[in-house]
């Protein structure tokens, strides 16, 4: 008989999850293993809420395993080291992002894009190389191979900057890839949520001009005056979206519910390039025509590698790029999660684990 | 009131043409401009048939204006040229591809890409400068500016080879700017028609591997041993499908007709890039999460520049790149069209102009 999540491991350790497509989340008890020669073993400090943690509690995609306990924007302190860990010592802080293993030895992982790895293993909802399923941070300790772990840089708040452990990632490495960083280019953000508010602050960095592009002109002053947004376009406003055509060089578009695609497109210049980090359940639909008249490009990115994660973050850290967060206890998340799916938080809860969350 | 076709111009010529969407072509009576000071006037030899032109005749896409005169792969040989024409003299031999007119200003034209100038004139289709319907190469002369003149290549066949001024340059352009065009590189190659053929003989010259992707088993024995493919798929089997996911490279999707695409985005490896060149009237599913798990691609591509148009041809010539095609006289056409619509011709049809069209 297969063990449980509980008993299969040797360190007992606590979280939050959720057991069924209800999504409700309770507090659970489960089991780490015990710190392996390259393991890094730490205590969670905060835990980024991230959209896919609500999808995968409801299984909006299809293939959740329970138990399920999410977190992949995950801050600690290492309490553990294995005998041949190099990267860290105990009391270092640490990150953990959206994946915690790889083959290492494809192309994509010897090109350091283990993200992209057929084999790669997600921090949460995978199976792990030991046959057990990975449980992500919200959870009072992670046990990770040090490969997957980030150097938080020093004075670099833990608990607003864990987002980027996703979020930042999630945007920052597609404006990278598709060369959409140069200073000056026109680059829209599709979206103001987790997402789309971090992408305006690391487009801004790169020196672009930014456009935010929402359904809602309620957005409008604070994406233009808190978040620094050059201009503000409301998508559902043809006279406003037909102005504005053909001015982007590039767009990040951050929303996971099916839209159109034809209205955006047409905000692109020729040789623009679209590029969809928000995974909508169903298909889009793709206007082929307008691709071909300007030999426009739509792309997807998920995350990005352990060496470009790290470089995301020491950017951050330089440029002070920090995501706009509401920290809240672990006993708050079934609220947090309904809030989210009505959009409702300016832009990321991070549960703050190491105050709220206690075994029970 | 305004000038009748026939009337608008002093040079009288004939061709033929489609007055409805019936899409039925009769011979039809028309005029064309005197030769400008940077005009070259030339006879027509051959015209290849492009699906374009059928889509054009029956108004698919739903922006025809008739009479439509279509043809826009046309060779012919030089009878004038204006007082300031320097690239050509009379008697050259000539191509006129897709296009014959652009702004000659914007950020598209001075980069040599006027075919995706937002003003750029099609060679029928569009309205020209001085505010007619400007009309092809299915008829007995034409008019165009030299700039939008490709000089053919001397020793290099006018008729089998002017299919290549439209289903060439199309294929070619998106194979060298996607960098599709490294040596073993694996290059999968979407419809087997007219412009199929021709981006199987353009991959196998850079030196690609290629596999054509085709619904229908029977094309097999001769995309292989006829065109050279290195390999062959058959869209609907899903096991052979399953059996080449993420080997390829690119892939270049030729078809026009509505068709899905996630079985073609499983065949591109990570960071694999797929264009589309046929243009299907209504928008395609685009599954998201496929393009997001790989960081794949999307993009369309329209023919090409005038400079790329000219290096394809050369290319062409110096590795005898020439489409299959089948000739035939003017009064074949309706026939000709009728089965190029259920894709009966190996692979594309070429109208001898000189020989079978008549002032009638």
């Amino acid at each position: 008989m297969a063990k449980s999540p509980e008993t299969e491991h040797p360190v007992k350790v606590f979280g939050w999850g959720s057991r069924d497509p209800s999504g409700v989340f309770n507090p659970i008890k489960f089991s780490r293993r015990t710190t392996g020669e390259h393991d890094v073993q730490f205590k969670v400090l905060y835990c980024g809420v991230c959209h896919t943690d609500l999808h995968m509690a409801k299984n909006d995609w299809g293939f959740t395993q329970y138990p399920l306990i999410p977190g992949h924007e995950i801050v600690g302190e290492v309490t553990e080291i294995g005998s041949k860990v190099e990267k860290v010592k105990v009391g270092d802080k640490v990150g953990v992002g959206c994946l915690v293993g790889s083959c290492r030895q494809c192309d994509q992982c010897t090109s350091d894009l283990e993200n992209y790895c057929p084999k790669v293993i997600w921090t949460y909802g995978s199976v792990y190389t030991d046959g057990t399923l990975a449980h992500g941070g919200y959870s009072n300790l992670m046990v990770v191979d040090e490969h997957f772990i980030v150097l938080w840089p020093e004075n670099f708040p833990l608990d607003i900057g864990s987002p980027l452990l996703c979020a930042g990632i999630t945007t920052y490495s597609p404006l990278r890839y598709f060369g959409l960083d140069k200073p000056g280019m026109n680059i829209g953000v599709v979206g103001l949520g987790g997402l789309g508010h971090v992408a305006v602050k690391f487009a801004k960095a790169f020196g672009t001009k930014v456009t935010v592009i929402s359904t809602s002109i309620n957005k409008k002053k604070e994406a233009i005056e808190k978040l620094g947004a050059d201009s503000f376009l409301v998508s559902r406003d043809p006279e406003e979206m037909k102005v504005a055509a053909g001015t982007l060089d590039g767009i990040i578009d951050t929303v996971s519910a099916t839209h159109p695609l034809l209205a955006l497109i047409s905000l692109l210049k020729p040789h623009g390039k679209m590029v969809l980090v928000g995974a909508p359940a169903q298909p889009l639909e793709l206007p082929v025509f307008p691709l071909i008249s300007g030999r426009k490009i739509i792309a997807g990115s998920g995350v990005g590698g352990m060496k470009e994660t790290q470089e995301m973050i020491d950017f951050a850290a330089k440029h002070n790029i920090l995501p706009d967060v509401e920290i809240i206890p672990i006993d708050y998340i079934n609220t947090a999660m309904d809030r989210l799916a009505k959009s409702d938080v300016k832009y990321r809860f991070v549960i703050d684990i190491a105050k709220s969350l206690k075994a029970e």
